[in-house]
C-alpha cells in the first residue's frame, strides 16, 4: 500500500479525486488516495495548489515526489522545505488545449474575425483579402512543451514560424532562435507573437517597452502564458500609440483581472479568463498514475522541474 | 504564338493580367493575353466572369480549353454553345485560404470565443472548459479538393471528422459516407457542420428542414461552399426554436447580401462577405499556365469539370 496525499483546496478535490482513483486502481499495488494522511507516511504529494496550508515540506521524511497538477510552479518551486522532486504537468490535456486556444486566436487575427464579427450592419465589406497564412510571420516565444506544440501546429497549417528560448532548440519546421541576438531577431519579423515562456526572474517583464518596439507596427500579442511576462502599462502604451494593434491576454499578474483593470475596457484588448490551457482532470490523473508508477518501479521520474532554472 | 481571350469585367482583369503575363512568361513558347482577339483566332479563354458579354462560345472554332479562375461554374456549366472542355479552378490558393476560413470559424465556435470577445465587462467567466477537440465532432458535405483539404486539417488539430460526398472518397483520417443513409449517419453526429458541396441540382437546398432536424440540438452551421444548399427559411426556424445554436454564414443566394436580409441582424448568424477562399491572382496564374502548357504539349486538361454533374 503506498500512500498518496492530496494538498488543494475541495474544489480541486472533488475534480480530481475520481479520476485518480480510476488511474490509480490500474496500477499493479494498492494506492490510497487522501487528504489528511500523517505526514511522516506520506510516499507521493499530488499538489494542486488554491487554498492549501501545506507550505512546510520538512515533516513528508519519506515522500518520493511532489507532482504539480498543472505547468506551472513560480509558487513552490523556491520553497526552502521542499528537498524532494518536483515534477510538473505535461501532458494531461495542457499541451492539447493550448494548441486550441492559440491556433484560434491566432487565425481570429489573421483572418480579421472580429471586424466581420462587429459588422453585422448590412455592408457588405469584402474589399480586404487576408494574406494566406504563408505571407503570415509568426513568433512564439519559449519551445517548452507548450510552444512546441503550437509552433508545429500552427507551421502544419502553413505559417511561418519563429521561436525562440534561453538555450538554442530544434523544432522541425520552425526557425528556431536563441540569446539576445536571437531576441532581436525574432521580435523583428513577428506580425502576431505569442507568449509561451514560463515565469522566472529572467522573464520577468520580458515583453517590456524595448521589446514592444522591435516589433513590426501592428503587430498582434497574443499571451497564454504568465501575467508577468508583460510590462502593462508599456504594452497598454503601445496600443495607445498604435504601435500594437491589439492584444488577448489570457493570463494576469492578478488573476482574477480586477473588474477595473483598464485592460478590461480597452478597444484594442481582448481578456480571457485563463483559458487557454486547463488541465483535464481525466487526462492529468493518467500523467499522475504513470509518475507514481515510475517511481514504484526505480524508473527516473518524467516531468521533473529545474529548480534553479525555475522551471 | 498563341493567343488568350481574357473574358471577364475590367476590375479581375486589371487584378489578374499582371500575373498572368509572368506567368506566362516562364512557358516555352509566345503567348498573348489580351481582352480582345478575333474569336476564330483565340486558342484559349480565361473566363473570370463578372459582366462580361461573352455568352456565345460558338464562333471560338479553334479554342482548346475554357479555363474558369475559381471554384464555382454554376454560371456557365449550362451554357450550351460551350462545345470545348471547361477547367475550373482548384489550387490557386483557394485551398489554403479555404482552410484558414474554415479552420479559424470551427476553432472560434469550438472555443466559446464569441462569448468571450462580448463579454469584456469584468467579469471573470472561468467556469466553462470547452471540450478537447477529440469531443467535439465535425461533419464536412463535400469532399471536393476543398472538403478534403479542411478535413485533413481538422482531423490534425485532433477533431474526430466525418466527410459525405456523393459517392464514396477514402480520405485518410477521416470517417468517409455517403448516399442516403450515410447522409442521415454524418449530420447526426455533426456538433459542427461546414457545407463544401458544388452546388448542382442534386444539393440545392440540400441543408433543408428535414435534414436541419437530423443535427445535434445545439450544432453550429457553417457554410462557405454555396448559398443555395441552405433553404433559408428552414434555417432561420431552426435558429429561432434553438434546435441550431449558430450559423456562420459566407455565400448566399444573392450577393451582396441584401442589407435588409434578416439574416444580418440575427443574434445567432455571422455574415462574412463571400471571402472564405478567394482566389490569389498570383498563385491562380500559375495553375492557368501550367494547363495551357499542358494543352500545347498536348497533355490531358487538369481539373476538368464534368458537365453532367454540374462540377
Amino acid at each position: 500500500m503506498i500512500n498518496i496525499l492530496f494538498a488543494g483546496d475541495t474544489a480541486v478535490w472533488d475534480e480530481y479525486a475520481p479520476h485518480l482513483r480510476s488511474a490509480f486502481d490500474a496500477l499493479p499495488f494498492n494506492a490510497d488516495l487522501s487528504r489528511d494522511h500523517a505526514a511522516d507516511q506520506v510516499d507521493y504529494i499530488i499538489f494542486g495548489g488554491g487554498e492549501t496550508p501545506l507550505k512546510d515540506f520538512t515533516p513528508f521524511t519519506r515522500a518520493k515526489l511532489v507532482q504539480r497538477l498543472w505547468a506551472g510552479v513560480e509558487d513552490i518551486v523556491g520553497n526552502d522545505t521542499l528537498n524532494m522532486p518536483l515534477a510538473r504537468m505535461v501532458g494531461g490535456g495542457l499541451d492539447q488545449g493550448m494548441v486550441e486556444w492559440v491556433t484560434g486566436h491566432v487565425l481570429r487575427h489573421h483572418l480579421g474575425m472580429d471586424a466581420h464579427l462587429n459588422g453585422q450592419d448590412g455592408v457588405w465589406r469584402n474589399d480586404v483579402t487576408p494574406p494566406l497564412s504563408r505571407n503570415r510571420p509568426i513568433t512564439i516565444l519559449g519551445l517548452g512543451a507548450l510552444g512546441q506544440a503550437c509552433g508545429t501546429a500552427l507551421a502544419a497549417l502553413g505559417f511561418p514560424v519563429t521561436g525562440w528560448s534561453r538555450s538554442q532548440k530544434n523544432v522541425p519546421g520552425l526557425r528556431c532562435l536563441c540569446g539576445a541576438d536571437g531576441f532581436a531577431a525574432a521580435l523583428s519579423t513577428a506580425e502576431i507573437l505569442v507568449l509561451l515562456l514560463p515565469k522566472t526572474p529572467a522573464t520577468e517583464s520580458i515583453l517590456d517597452a524595448a521589446a514592444l518596439e522591435k516589433l513590426p507596427k501592428g503587430a498582434v500579442v497574443l499571451n497564454p502564458g504568465r501575467g508577468g511576462l508583460i510590462d502593462d502599462q508599456a504594452l497598454l502604451q503601445a496600443l495607445d500609440n498604435g504601435h500594437i494593434a491589439h492584444a488577448t491576454l489570457d493570463t494576469f499578474r492578478i488573476e482574477p483581472l480586477p473588474a477595473n483593470d483598464p485592460f478590461w475596457p480597452h478597444p484594442q484588448v481582448t481578456v480571457t479568463p485563463h483559458i487557454a490551457s486547463a488541465t483535464r482532470p481525466d487526462l492529468a490523473a493518467e500523467v499522475v498514475a504513470e509518475n507514481i508508477a515510475r517511481g514504484e518501479d526505480g524508473k527516473p521520474f518524467l516531468h521533473l522541474v529545474d529548480r534553479a532554472a525555475g522551471y
